[in-house]
């Protein structure tokens, strides 16, 4: 029920592959069903401040097991989980963080994607999780 | 002043209990009054990212001797302790934490609960609460 | 230019007097011109989350010369100043933190109290401010 | 592509130039292509918060290679990078940072520049970078 090194480098390549498709740099983090990092790319020319937005994604994804930006509906001001990003050192609430699940649908791990508009980063997330 | 052991863990339980109960998975921690934890337990499949909330739920509900809930209505924009958030290594201000009381009135702890919705994770939490 | 521990235990004294009057209970904070703590009193029973407010809001005060308050009205969604309480390991940007002047008007350090009410919080900071 | 001292020095010399003329007291920060420090200056008297939340301001416009103000625009709540400022350890996103490139248009750093209004920062901030 956890996520091999095979299984991220997969997962980064076809990342890689849909991030260059649509002609964008992303920073592409996988975690384990721990929420602790396995594999990470940063493209040439990517933001270098969205390696940590990737990181956090992912494990913000795989830390309630969902879609990052279904969070972020809920964290505005009058929502019922308003700052919520004040947790675990750091939530990243907008979309760009996937789950990872096995045939079974347990949850494996996360992936999380930063590196262009939130709708382009959850296309390449999107796109990684699709490889196993 | 201070709970016992032997009294977190009672609020453990009824915690637990209250959680399968309603059909969750929680996690529950208890602080003493001095804000530090006692006693915690995360429940298989619980989310992992409601570890840290929980505790931070019962360290703020510690922290202001109220439920959490209360504080979240007075840190939204506009409000009078707009982003108190980021005092105390960061709180969470929506429902889920509740002080605990002795029979004098006194506070000798909290305890916080997350795993679901706010007002499933208040109920739980309430009855931990009353466990002693 | 800068506070000695004399004029901030005057200040202590005066904002304790001062909380005592209007039946409250406050943590109580003197920083000097560097922003580093000088002197602090949490009275019995006063609450323990108000500790760090307390210590931000004097720094915050010293960080930028002004009351606190003032720098909430700019911090809020679509403000000048949003999300600055990002900075500075974390700044608390509601009323409750005073600078304090020398007699031709030099900032010296800033008081910050937390307890109760913000509008009591700048009551008693004003008072101890008014010490020296 | 990446920024020499001797660079950032000029850079420097001009953001206090700009800054004496508006009548300003400013905190101004360098940092090169991997977003570390390279100079720095606190004018006399500028405010000590500002210290932090120039160098912030340096780090965010290197890191996503625009102007901070642009990313404030989108981190406001309903926006799409929503609480953005929680990664990369405190993203300031408010005007006052400005990338540095060199002749090719290759992003060699940036400067970030705090102590007055935002139009103020970024005035300064804009007059450093045109210095090289």
């Amino acid at each position: 029920m956890n996520i091999t090194l095979e299984q991220a480098e997969k997962i980064i390549v076809a990342a890689k592959a849909k991030s260059i498709e649509i002609n964008t740099k992303m920073n592409i983090a996988v975690v384990d069903s721990g929420a602790n990092l396995v594999a990470f790319a940063r493209m040439d020319g990517a933001w270098l401040g969205s390696l940590d937005i990737s990181i956090k994604k992912a494990k913000t994804s795989r830390f309630f097991d969902m879609n990052t930006g279904v969070i972020g509906e809920l964290s505005q001001p009058g929502g019922a989980l308003y700052n919520i990003e004040h947790s675990n050192n750091g939530l990243i609430t907008f979309p760009g963080g996937v789950p990872l699940k096995d045939a079974n649908g347990n949850v494996i791990g996360a992936v999380g994607v930063s590196g262009s508009s939130v709708e382009n980063d959850h296309t390449v997330a999107e796109a990684g999780a699709n490889a196993i």
